[in-house]
């Protein structure tokens, strides 16, 4: 197989192929870039496994990967934020920009969102790719673009944060210390947070959370729900706010995406990189495996057998 | 003078003209648009009595206007949300949708807004001119489209009601009862306000006002500041909000302008139309004086002296 | 029997007596009142059903009653913004303002709250009654007694709107058009809400709810619950807000009061009072049963039957 | 002169002096407190050298001081939130409880404040105290006193920024370097803030502030205001959010004074002592000058020569 652009294919559930592409060109507006580092995010490996994720199906091949740095290897008509060689994170949702949503404020709720690595639209686990100038984030030259990558789940936590409120003092209790409890655990203290307490049922991921500054931890078990209540109960207090991150399991997955989906973007790439390029946040500790796009098979089993935090992928030729 | 389409041109301080220019094709995602009703704004007067606002300078012809209904006449590529014959309102201002203003829902803050009437961008005082699609908002048939060049200066009052926090049981005190004055009291009261109290230096003003549902009314005289104030004093009260709406004499122009330029259509059309649409406002005795476009000349000398509340202009020809 | 201070005490489950009291005599910062009217709320009539409400439970003799006004008749020590003779609404919750809660403006949530008809505490309907000054709020000479003690349910729907962000143009889905249904209604209306919609099982109610300005209702059947769904989810869009008003079925009335518990009256009657003394709602209509205080169970077999909308109870002797 | 309360009086302008009062005991609901730091303000000084502060003039001789912490060492009548030996910092304005601003959560308006050291209320610079034992807040082992009087300007830092909205991110240009201009910096770092930039007049004052981790500093100089102006505009941007913190030179004093009245203080004392607490901010380093109680009149002599930061007075005898 040559090698000009390797890309990793899921055809259908189950069945995920690294092929060579032709190399696209950038249309009016857009960026060619040259992929860094892509990490895997639960919904990559759910569509691989299950061909789905509620209304959306994969009925055509589609290209995984949308947590994601590259560098601008080629300009599109009319982009003038962006030059070539510049070190980019890529927002993964690009909107209409002309609906009722995009003009107030809330893109994210954009029906006609184009989301990569969501059916039908394409991820980018590539060598090369193509995405909306504007929405791709000149990072500054001492943040990596392994940290690039890694916008996109901080900024969930800070989407997440935002909306419940943290501020200076608050009290958080975050349920699940996976990759966006951790990034939730981070961006809340960067808030100020004076108390984050997280539960799991792993103790591995709670000493994780322990080392990125929990204040305390909940190991959950099924042993005694009544006493685990108890315990929640006392650490939060009446006119606090629930937030809902992500989606649960099966049964109350319909609803919930069918009107919440990917309420997790909106403005939120230039705080989370403000976060990390000023050290506020250190992201870094959450990248536990690390492969190379042509081993992006075993990337996968990795990250389908739950190991480690975040698994990244490695784009470029070395 | 032939009159394929008929424009109201200003050429510099103090000279304006009626000319024939040629009608303009709508370009990709815009509309070509008969125009129908435009309200001559205070901000019309000023360019041409004075060639300049603050920082924005007349250097070249400009085509006047900004207050605006018309019926679409051609789509532009792309266009899917018109059809040829639907009768829209225009909102003046587009922005380029890909700033961070206009990502977070403040497009009114966009440095590149392209704002009618605004050097060096022209208004729509004409027979035939062109818009972005998506800034121009289909009339409900019930809906006239005096009515809809009214939302303009509507969307100013819905603006200002939203900055200051006007909702059921509010005291608001209004200072100036002219069409600004006016419209945010009409959304003040449909907001729900018990109590809007408007002040002026002209009786026949605050008359207006009163017919149109002011609670209290003051007359503003030179003679005993302190009384005045005093008087302000109790019909406000700690803890209230102060909305900048407009300009102020020219000594305080400049940073206000630099800074503040036209906080005032933001998503806001949809709501101006609903409450018009939904019978919630009557906007139409607003207008107290109508002109055809080929006697524009005629209508701005009326604004400038000061006559009635807002001068209507019909672009159609009849 | 004399009537000294007849008074509707509630024994136990099912056992619910009028009783001849000693008039009680107002404390520093409080007020006697010689209490007008009562309506019966839903509360009351599943306290006499039921002998609770979640962990709210009747240990002990009870008078029932918080929907009220009163006459004052007679001022506690330190009391100065009424004098004997005012006519005043009852807000029912008195609160401890002393902790983080009332500091902070959320005295709803306060922990030691002595709510009206909430064991332990006493409720109003009596000849006479003492509360908190400065928990009365004197009504203008043109707002009635009835409209009054229908404050309480109407500041239900005050707050309700404002957590729900209901504003100009909203659109708004009510599900239930009881009493608090249609207070929502008339306050949704008020805020200047384009259109909102009423679902009930019971198409008298949806037909109340026509009369007071419903835009749309829908007659909720078993019969297809995904066509239901359907017609729901047309009504709504993205981004919405929903709030649970009262308490829902009794497996999940546990969870909700223990953290919800009387979410619903916050510095919201100078507002809903606002509201009814300047016309802008009519509640006096949601009144369709009328009793004496001596004919109190009647009224309350009147309500249980879920007979008309509001039964009110007239405490003052004729 | 006997040492029992040793008190400093101000008796009218310029006219200060210790003097020896008798022990106050605590009414109900209050404490006793034997007062620990006081820190002087910059108001404490400026009532010494004009006897007034706009509307407030001390027209009887009143004590001073009103940052400050002090250990319980009597309890008024039902006061259960302390015990005696709790060390406490003070929060200094105690509002009614009653009026519409303290039930909504915004007991800083209250027309009836007692504001410590404001006439005609007593400050708190003397060896024993009386206070409202609900504005009293514990202080945990690890948190000094000194510490515990420095939360009073720490909490205008607190509300400052809250009402500014800064958070993750922000980027924040503070107006003047002195102590509250400070705390405005520790506040936005611990709010999130990504860029803090300080000016001011004096260098010594801007190295403090990037010793305390400003971003940038600017001293500005009355050499080219446009310049300076040009350099603010840089630092700013459409959009933003200005916040007046105190009060500035004596011709805008009247109006501001008599309706913005002690913004400062509002449910804050809490969230400025989670933020010492936990590490998030290091307030001793703006102490630069130390006095005991005995030496109050040559610490005023230093702050009101301008010396330092924050001058602290110990009121426990040594």
């Amino acid at each position: 197989m040559s090698d000009k652009n390797l890309t990793l294919v899921l055809h259908k559930k189950g069945d995920m192929r690294l092929e060579d592409k032709s190399i696209p060109e950038p249309g009016p507006g857009e960026v060619q870039l040259c992929m860094q580092d892509v990490g895997i995010c639960g919904s990559d490996v759910h569509y691989w496994q299950h061909g789905r994720i509620g209304d959306f199906v994969v009925n055509a091949p589609m290209v995984l990967g949308h947590e994601a740095s590259g560098v601008v290897s080629k300009l599109g008509q009319g982009v003038t934020n962006l030059k070539v060689g510049d070190r980019v994170a890529i927002e993964p949702g690009v909107p209409c920009r002309i609906c009722k949503y995009c003009k107030g404020g809330r893109y994210n709720l954009c029906l006609d969102m184009k989301f990569c690595a969501t059916p039908p639209y394409h991820g980018n686990l590539a060598r090369y790719y193509t995405h909306a100038a504007d929405f791709c984030f000149k990072l500054p030259d001492h943040v990596s673009t392994e940290e690039g990558a890694l916008l996109e789940p901080l900024s969930v936590g800070v989407h997440a944060c935002r909306r419940g409120g943290v501020t200076l003092g608050s009290r958080v209790l975050i349920c699940g210390a996976g990759p966006i409890g951790l990034v939730n655990l981070l961006t809340a203290k960067a808030n100020g947070a004076a108390d984050v307490c997280l539960t799991d049922i792993d103790q591995n991921r709670l000493n994780m959370a322990k080392k990125l500054g929990a204040t305390h931890t909940l190991l959950v078990t099924s042993k005694d729900p009544q006493e685990m209540a108890q315990k929640v109960e006392e650490a939060t207090q009446s006119g606090g706010c629930v937030v809902l991150v992500g989606l649960g399991p099966a049964d109350i997955n319909m609803p919930i995406l069918e009107r919440w989906t990917s309420e997790e973007s909106l403005d939120i790439y230039p705080t989370a990189l403000a976060m990390i390029a000023s050290g506020k946040v250190d992201v870094k500790p959450l990248i536990t495996h690390r492969f190379k796009l042509e081993e992006s098979l075993e990337a996968f089993d990795t990250t389908k057998r739950g190991e480690g935090i975040k698994v990244m992928i490695r784009c470029a030729k070395e």
